[in-house]
């Protein structure tokens, strides 16, 4: 998506560690044209599959995942939880996640009344690097017995093995833009993700 | 919101603990077009104020402000995060906050490049209880030397005193629903809060 690669050139910042500052515009302020823009763009990429739910994970891909469905003509958005809340039934879905960003594990939990047979997913979000939440949520999905239709991603960090890993699997994934290697002086896009 | 109250009849359920669950609609699944609605009263309620940003706190305000953002003419929308994270600068407003419903106390942090004394501010979240999320919203707008218009609530919990405590303190608060009582066997709604 050239709009996107365009504002990651122009406010993205490359920090140690392979993290890419986006918090300007997508996961801590967020510009709502512009998320606007990758909610159409989604709906386009997954326009011929028979989604009707979109799964996401808190905190940063809610919003995204919010917008979108707006153009799915309003289907629900489930966001699975990161920590045990005590709002929460016992009767929930239950993965492990490795977060190398942040240097932890944690379970993502998921209510059992949200997700079934039924459920045609599309699985939101704003990063994939190691692709360890993505895998939780697809297998949250195996648990419930719903269907995986695809998974859209904002931005893939190409030189984390996350993405290769889904695709090998045959997982209909789209990343809106995919960074190939970066450092302070540059970014590389891998060409035309989506074609 | 009349719309609000009977759904809130229909599927939200009590449990122990003062605990009103609307997770099938508003806070784990959520649905879209009902919340499309709720951000259309947020406009209709804060017409007259000069807003130019929004203002929420992860997880579960996040949606609800990004899809109001959308009827404030995709005004930027602020989530403020409730732990340290490594991909945040050192250069962030702080606020202390307790939450009784997790029995724990955290940080909530917001970058100062995102909040600033041009900003005029409307809060966002889904919950309003004993107002300590609020407050640490609050306390970092003044911080930030940034203005706040309103805070716009979907559920508060009239029984506890944080909506009180806001409108002693003059502040533009609506609660689209207010919640006076709860039981197993009934719900008593305030009268028209927002007339």
């Amino acid at each position: 998506m050239k709009l996107l690669e365009e504002r990651i050139l122009k406010d993205g910042q490359v920090r140690p560690g392979h993290i890419l500052k986006v918090d300007s515009f997508l996961n801590h302020q967020m510009d709502i044209s512009f998320i606007d823009e990758i909610g159409k763009e989604f709906k386009r990429l997954f326009s011929d599959r028979p989604i009707n739910k979109i799964l996401t994970i808190e905190a940063s891909g809610i919003g995204i995942a919010c917008i979108t469905a707006l153009h799915f003509n309003n289907i629900p958005v489930v966001f699975a939880k990161k920590t045990k809340s005590l709002n929460l039934d016992g009767e929930q879905y239950t993965a492990r996640v490795h977060s190398y960003t942040k240097g932890i594990s944690y379970d993502v939990i998921l209510s059992r009344r949200f997700l079934g047979p039924d459920d045609h997913v599309l699985i939101i979000d704003d990063f994939l690097a190691n692709g360890c939440a993505a895998e939780g949520l697809i297998e949250i999905i195996g648990a419930a017995g719903a269907h995986l239709e695809g998974i859209g991603i904002v931005i893939e960090k190409g030189f984390q093995d996350g993405g290769k890993r889904l695709r090998e699997k045959g997982i209909n994934l789209h990343s809106l833009a995919i960074v190939d290697s970066m450092t302070d002086e540059s970014l590389v896009f891998r060409k035309e993700p989506d074609v």
